[in-house]
C-alpha cells in the first residue's frame, strides 16, 4: 500500500448514541485535514444503547451534510478486521478529558499491536464541547433538561420524541 | 487556502535538544501519514539548551536521512507565526505521558486561539519509547550512563563528545 | 435575585448510600461557611441502592444532629431544576481524588450550562477521611470487615443490622 | 470568631502577574457569593516578576471598578498568617486543570494543618478561560503574539507597553 | 511476628480472568525478590468472570510452572481477612497507568486501616505489557482477534477454545 | 547474584534536604520488610540545596535512631551505578500523589533500562503525612511558620537554627 495514500482517508469511529456537537467538531476538523472521513458508527458498542445504529447514521448523515468528503458508515467487531478490510490505516480520535486520555492511549497501542502499520491521531474540540458526551446528553435529556446547546438541532430532534416532556419536571 | 491541501504538509516541531528514539519515531509514522513533514527546531526554546539549534538540525538531518518527505527547519517566535509565514496548518506531536498530555493539551488550545484554523495531531510513540526525554538523555549521559538505547547512533556519538568518560563512573 | 443572599444558602447534594465520615467532615466544614446548609439526598441516583432514601435521610439527621444550619432534604430528576424550585445557587461539593476531579469538574460545567448563575464550590475532605467512599464502605461490611472507622456510630449500626456477621470471616 | 460570619468574607489569594480574563471570571463569581471579596496580591511570590504588586495591584482594581463587594489588597509571608490578622477563614482558588487540582489540593490541606478553622473553596472558571495563564500571557505576548482575547483591555494597553511590537513578527 | 520474616512471604491478589503476559510479568519480578510468592484467585472478584476460579488457577500454575517460590491460591471475602488467616503481611500489586493508580492507592490505604502492620508494594510491569488487561484481552479475543502476544500460550489455547473463530471475522 | 537475597537488603534513595516524617514513615515501612535498608542520600541532587548531604546524613542517622536495620549512605551520580557496586537490586520509593506518580514511574523503567535486574517497589505513606514535601517544609520554614508536625524534632530544631524567627511573621 503506497504510504502516501494514507492521509487521503482517515476513520473517525464510535458509538455516536446519539452524535453531539463535541462529535460534530471533531468531524468539520478532521474534514479539513483528510480528503475523505469515514464516520464510522459502531454497532455492537453498546447493548443497552438508545438508539438503533441505523438512527444514529440518519442524525449522522444529516447533521455532516454540509461538510466535504465525510460518509458514514457502520461497522461490528474488532476495528482493526474493519481497517483492514477497508484499506484503511489511520484513525482520528477526539480526547476530552484526561480519563479519556488513558482509556484512549490504551486503546490506540492495542490497535497498533494488532495492525502495526495504523495510527490513531488524537484531535482537541473546542474547549465549551469538552464537557459533552453521548452519555451526559442521555442522562440531562431523559430526566427532562435542555440539550438543545449540547447537539445538533436533528439529534434534539430525536431525543425529544424518545423523552417526551415529563409534567413534573420544572 | 485549499483546505485539501492540509494534509500534504504538516509540522512536527519541538527543542530536540538531543534528537532522541522517541522523536524518530513519531517523525517515521508521521511521514507515513503526510506527503511533507517539516520537522522544525525552536530557536529560541531554551537558553541553556545542551546544542545549538545548528546541531540539532544536523543531527535530526542525518537521523532522518532515509525517510521519505522528511524536511528539517529552524524557526523562532511564535509557532503560529511560523505556521502563518509557511502557510502550514497542521501540527503534529507526540505525547507519551499523562503531564505531557495536560500541557500538550492547554498549547494545543492556545495556539488554535490565535491561529483557528490550525489543528494539532497528536501521535503515541511506540511504548518502549515512552519513557525517553531530551532531558533524561542528557541527564544519564552527563552522569557516565549509558543512553545507545534511547538515541540514534550520530546523536550517541555527538553525546560521548560532549561528555567524555567520566574516571570513576563503574 | 439578590446576590448577596447567595452565601446564605448551599446544597450538599449527593446519594449518601450510606453517609459516611467523609460526608460528615464536608458537612461540618460547609456548615461553618453557609448560613443554611441543605444535605440533599437523590432520590433516583442509584437504582441499587442498598438503603432507602428515607433511610439515608434518617441517617443523614442523627449524624448531623449536633451541627446548626443543616437540614436533610431530597430531590429528584435534574440538580439544576431544584436549585431552580428552591432558589439556590450555590452546591458544595468534596473532592477526594483525581478521577473524582474530572467527574465533578465536567458535572460542574454541565450545570452550569443548565444554569448559568449557579456555582459549585470543591472543598477538601480531611486526608484520613479521603479514602473513604459509600462504595467502599458497602464493600466492606458485606464482606463481614470493619467499618466503624468509616462512618458515624448510627450508620456503623445501620450496617450491621444489613449485613449480620457472617460466620466464615476471620 | 462567629462561625456565621465567615461566608462574609473571603479572600482570593495569586500573583496576578498579569491579571487574565481567567481571574476576572473568579472573581466575578466568587463577588456573587461572599459579601466582601479580597483579590489579595502575593507580594513575594516571584522574584522574577514582570509587573511590580503595585502595578498588579493597579491592573486589578482598574479591571474589577464595575465589581461590587471587591477590594484589591496584598500581602507577603504566609497565607496563613495574613488570614490569621484579618480575621479571614475562606480561601477561594480557582482550578483550570488537573496538575493545578493536585498543588492546589496539597496547598489547601497544608494550609489547614497550619490554621485548622480555614478552608479552601475551589471555584471552576468558564472553559474558554480555562487554558489562560498568566505565564502563557507573558510568553506569547513577549513573542509579540496577540493576548487581547486572554486579558482585560487595560492588561492588554499595559503589556503592549512592556512588550513593543517587534519588526519582526508578521 | 518477627517483623523480619515478613520479605520471605508476599501475596500477589487478582482475579486473573485471564492471567496475562502483564501478570506473568509482575509474578516473575516479585518472586526474585520474595523467597516465597502467593498468587491469589480472588474467588468472589467477578460474578461474570469468563473462566472459572479452578479453571484461572489451572492457567496460571502452568504458565509460573518453571518460577521458582511461586504458589498458586484462591481467597474469598476481604484481603486483610486471608492476610490475618495465612499470617502474611505484604502485597504486591502491579500498576500499568494512572486510573490503576488511583483505585490501587484508596484499596492500599483501606486495607492498612483494617490491618495496620500490613503494606502493599506497587511494581512496574515491563512497558511492553502495561496496555494489557485481562479485560481488553476478553474483548479481543471475543471478537475473534489475535491475543497471543498478550497471554501465555497455555491461556491462548484456552481463549481459543472459549471463543471458537468466527467466520465472518477476517 | 542469588536472587533470594534480593529481599535481604534495599536502597530508599532521595535528596533528604530536610528529612520529613513522611521519610520517616517510609523508612519505618520499609524497615519492616527489608532485613537490611540503606537510606542514600543523593550527594548531586540539587545545587541549591538548604542542607549539606553531611547535615542531611546526621539528620537521618539521628531520626531513624530506633530503626533496627537502617543505615544512612551516601552517593553520587548515576543511581544504578551505585546500586552496581553495592549489588543491590531492590530501590524503595514513596509516592504521595500523582505526579509524584508519573515521574516515578519513568524513572523506575529509566532505571530498568540501564540495569534490567533491579525493581523498584512503591510505598504509600500514611495519608497525613502525603501532602508533606521536603519543599513545602523549607517554604513554610522559611516564610516563619509552623513545621514541628512535618518534621522529626531534630530536623525541627535544624530548620529553627537555619531560619531564625523573623520579626514581621504573626
Amino acid at each position: 500500500m503506497s504510504t502516501h495514500n494514507q492521509a487521503q482517508s482517515a476513520l473517525y469511529p464510535g458509538s455516536f448514541d446519539p452524535p453531539t456537537l463535541g462529535h460534530l467538531d471533531i468531524i468539520r476538523r478532521a474534514a479539513r485535514i483528510f480528503r475523505r472521513l469515514l464516520v464510522g458508527v459502531l454497532w455492537n458498542a453498546d447493548k443497552n444503547a438508545c438508539f438503533s445504529p441505523e438512527e444514529r447514521m440518519t442524525m449522522l448523515r444529516e447533521a455532516t451534510a454540509g461538510i466535504a468528503g465525510v460518509e458514514i458508515v457502520s461497522f461490528d467487531g474488532l476495528l482493526v478486521h474493519y481497517l483492514q478490510r477497508e484499506g484503511l490505516r489511520v484513525v482520528v480520535r477526539g480526547i476530552r478529558a484526561y480519563t479519556d486520555f488513558e482509556s484512549e492511549l490504551q486503546m490506540a497501542l492495542l490497535n497498533r499491536a494488532l495492525l502495526p502499520d495504523m495510527e490513531t491521531l488524537f484531535m482537541i474540540p473546542a474547549p465549551e464541547y469538552g464537557i459533552i458526551s453521548s452519555r451526559r446528553v442521555l442522562e440531562i435529556a431523559s430526566l427532562g433538561g435542555e440539550v438543545s446547546h449540547m447537539v445538533p438541532p436533528n439529534v434534539a430532534a430525536m431525543l425529544a420524541r424518545r423523552f417526551p416532556a415529563r409534567q413534573d419536571s420544572e
